[in-house]
């Protein structure tokens, strides 16, 4: 089984967001060793910059990067994939027998540092997503991923 | 205050969707003339093919079509935006003082004639996303694109 984490900076507020990632996470339990990780977010304020707060919160992510992960950053300006792409690049990325990690950042994004050390980068959409609501898509879209690989017809 | 008429097939069924529609009706409120009305989806089977479904579906779509609207169908083959650009052209739709519809298909997406009568294809993303994620995406990102022509910063 393939081996996934979601690395993310800040818990998830929302509760109709949490319920969908609980609601995905069962579906996705017999499929996937899927583990939801976050770190802690950086305040807004104290004269800091966005670009110092992504880098902290930054460091924080890749010290809880789990060892040999291939690690794909999500980020609007990175690919964009239909969902049968995704679901065919799913399974070559499968082949590397390497942990999966998809690093979502927090409201200023990921930072430079973050962007350039990841082994690729994908974008859900060209719209900029909340990042709570990055969180839902990328887990709907792994179901539905696998869905596609295993056949089944996919009805939700 | 413009009129957006989000027009859908199908009831909204997964609990954590119709919150997060919940959610975010209740922050459009103030900003916008927004109604979500749904019609009957077809039921598979009896040896129709998808094409006849959507098609059944399509014509309660029209019929339910707010008079003098401009009509854009929600597509994975239209336009993609980003969140800026989708609020510039929503700003751009508002002064043409009508009533703007939004057209959200069922499991099969809309027909043929539905999509070749819609004043415009817009894409959320090229991924195909689930019809209820789709309407919540399209609801936060009308949200968003108010926060962003009345100068707010947003922190959802």
């Amino acid at each position: 089984m393939v081996d996934i984490t979601l690395l993310m900076v800040g818990k998830t507020r929302e509760g109709f967001i949490r319920e969908g990632l609980d609601f995905y996470q069962k579906r996705l339990k017999p499929l996937v060793q899927l583990s939801l990780k976050s770190v802690r977010e950086e305040k807004e304020g104290g004269g800091l910059t966005p670009e110092t707060l992504k880098s902290k919160e930054g460091e924080r992510l890749q010290a809880q990067m789990p060892p040999r992960s291939w690690v794909v950053a999500l980020d609007p300006q990175g690919r964009e994939f239909t969902t049968e792409e995704f679901a065919a690049w799913l399974g070559q990325r499968e082949e590397l027998s390497r942990p999966l990690t998809f690093l979502i950042g927090g409201h200023w994004g990921l930072s430079d540092r973050v962007l350039a050390a990841a082994d690729e980068r994908l974008a859900l959409s060209r719209l900029t997503l909340t990042h709570e609501m990055a969180r839902l898509i990328l887990l709907e879209q792994l179901y539905r991923a696998w869905t596609i690989k295993m056949g089944h017809p996919y009805h939700v």
